[in-house]
């Protein structure tokens, strides 16, 4: 039996440098225990639209219907998966990771048959083996792409990839888990027709809601499905009718009940984002890179990916030294979270996140000290 | 642009007395502020274990694969759905509201073919009528129910039902949303296959999670799948390897980044229902709901189920009064939250919930002295 004295939740004060979670700023976290709404209630309805319409700007995209996912990152990436694609529909995956894997996955299981676009891991997707699947598998509904495979610390160059796929008629589709409030992103302008995200990433907010956004050509694509989508939790066809403001004289309709405190935490950690300014944010996310870079080469550390993010750095695990054995004692000597290797990285890798709030000078300097001091 | 000035979450203090979410603790709230851990930080594994033994208290099980879904409660039901039934299975549900209603879509959209055992809005299914439906469809893999009815705040009967389905193979499923922690509720005793609940009702928590647990039946029906779970963020399968603790040497398989902080808030919430203890709680409920139904009824209002839930008090819309009005005036007037009448009751019915740290004498007297100034 649980007593009261073990009813307390004391977690230690981590600096989060992995893949995510990243630090949570004090003003989130004190916004996220604010007392709970109805999520019916008209307070708590402008809360959403105001967190929706910051995450427009975020995302730079006028798409009306931009939303938090109910879940974390992956039910973005299903939400996006299961609205779609019906069963028997053709897409095309780029896989260069772990999160291109999933992607794959989650679109087999819609029923979809998926066609790879294959690079090695660290490596990115280039535009000509892009072109040329879309070539070769004509009737793709849509080519999906990780802008940031956390697992590999690639970058993937996204621009110009919208005309190859309006050309044959395919949506664009994007993960922008570990991008989105880091690396330079732009919805409308790149084209993309859907894209999810996480709020633990570059946003600084705890896991629990996956902001996506649709445009009109995903739109029209949902409102021309056949068969209902597969996921009721996912529907977008009802969710548009409690997320898309209905207007004057309209009215909301209840689906599920939105988790109502992560929606004041996501909305806290998006003003916070708005007050710096994306541009600033983003320079900041570039420049702790190359300090944390600079650092780790001098170290005699070496980057997997040739197209390193800002946001994770992926570096092979030091010559000669038990990778987990380090990722230890930097969490217990000094409270510091990285990150192991992922899938075939696993033991070969280890993952230093610069996302939003972690990604400051202090936190770099630490980690390069505390790194320093490990592999002296 | 929004402005630092916009950027407080300032919810006014509510009292929620409505179909859900409950008033939230000042307690969870704090907790759920708790610096944000990774979702592999032992310490977070820990606080995570806890949870998972805390709910199979409060669900009255043994069952080892316990644990709460990363979305809110209708992700417990579709987890269930997904990960039971495959295409070309038949089940059958009883419908007598919005949630069973709810319950026949989320398992046909899984590919199964869904027979369903009616009863008038308000009423609930008999035995004899769930005997039979047995009978006329011998190749339903589960039979589903829901414990408590939130659109009609109908209690149904669940003692007896695990011995009709053994006999004929089915596995039990039950809806417990607006049950668990409210209501005697016994999963083992009751032979209970599969369940789902949400934080937001009798726990009190926030929403964000949903706890579902499963036994040994229900993973046997899923070790013996031939296709994959069609949800991969939902996919037992892959959410056992994190969620069951693997004992000593085995390792824990990352799957998706849980929703920390509301783990804190929902292992807070369990903590208080346990300090209190279950019966206590339970008899709590029946308390409040028999002095507030005394306070109801000399007001001249009636109630709609003839089996009313303690937790949810469903009532006819008084005669002659416009119900919106009369929720509008409670919420600006006095901040207490109702709710309104959901599917063919719009209109005609309201309900006030009296879930975990709403059902309090305060509130009942509260309520009541309310409804008795506007209807004056």
């Amino acid at each position: 039996m649980i007593t009261t004295s073990a009813s307390q939740v004391n977690p230690a004060e981590r600096i989060l440098m992995g893949p995510g979670p990243s630090s949570v700023p004090h003003r989130v976290l004190r916004a996220m225990g604010a007392p709970t709404l109805g999520h019916l209630d008209p307070q708590y309805l402008a809360i959403m639209d105001e967190t929706c319409e910051m995450l427009r700007q975020v995302f730079r995209t006028a798409n009306k219907l931009t939303f938090p996912v109910s879940g974390t990152g992956m039910a973005g990436m299903e939400c996006i998966a299961t609205n779609l694609l019906e069963r028997g529909d053709e897409a095309i995956v780029c896989v260069n990771g772990v999160f291109g894997s999933r992607m794959k996955d989650v679109m087999e299981r819609c029923g979809a048959t998926v066609h790879a676009v294959e690079a090695p891991w660290g490596d990115i997707i280039s535009k000509e083996q892009i072109a040329a699947a879309l070539d070769a598998h004509p009737k793709s509904k849509l080519l999906a792409i990780v802008h940031a495979e956390t697992s590999t610390g690639a970058l993937q160059p996204l621009e110009g990839l919208s005309a190859l796929c309006r050309e044959k008629g395919a949506l664009l589709v994007v993960d922008a888990v570990t991008s989105l409030g880091g690396h330079e992103l732009r919805v409308d302008d790149w084209g993309i027709d859907a894209i999810y995200s996480g709020t633990q990433k570059c946003l600084s907010c705890p896991p629990g809601l996956s902001p996506v956004s649709f445009g009109d050509r995903a739109l029209a694509v949902m409102d021309a499905r056949k068969t209902k989508v597969q996921s009721w939790y996912l529907d977008v066809s009802l969710l548009r009718k409690y997320y898309m403001n209905p207007g004057a004289g309209g009215g909301r309709v209840y689906h599920h009940t939105a988790p109502i405190n992560m929606t004041y935490a996501l909305r806290e950690s998006l003003a916070i984002l708005l007050e710096e300014g994306l541009d600033a944010r983003i320079e900041r996310h570039r420049i702790m890179h190359l300090r944390l870079r600079a650092g780790l080469e001098k170290l005699g550390l070496s980057y997997v990916p040739k197209h390193s993010l800002h946001t994770l750095n992926c570096i092979h695990a030091p010559a000669g030294k038990d990778e987990a054995a380090l990722r230890k004692r930097l969490l217990e000597e000094y409270g510091i979270e990285i990150g192991a290797g992922l899938g075939p990285m696993a033991g070969k890798a280890i993952r230093i996140g610069l996302m939003g709030h972690s990604a400051s000078q202090r936190n770099v300097d630490l980690v390069l000290a505390a790194l320093a001091e490990i592999l002296r």
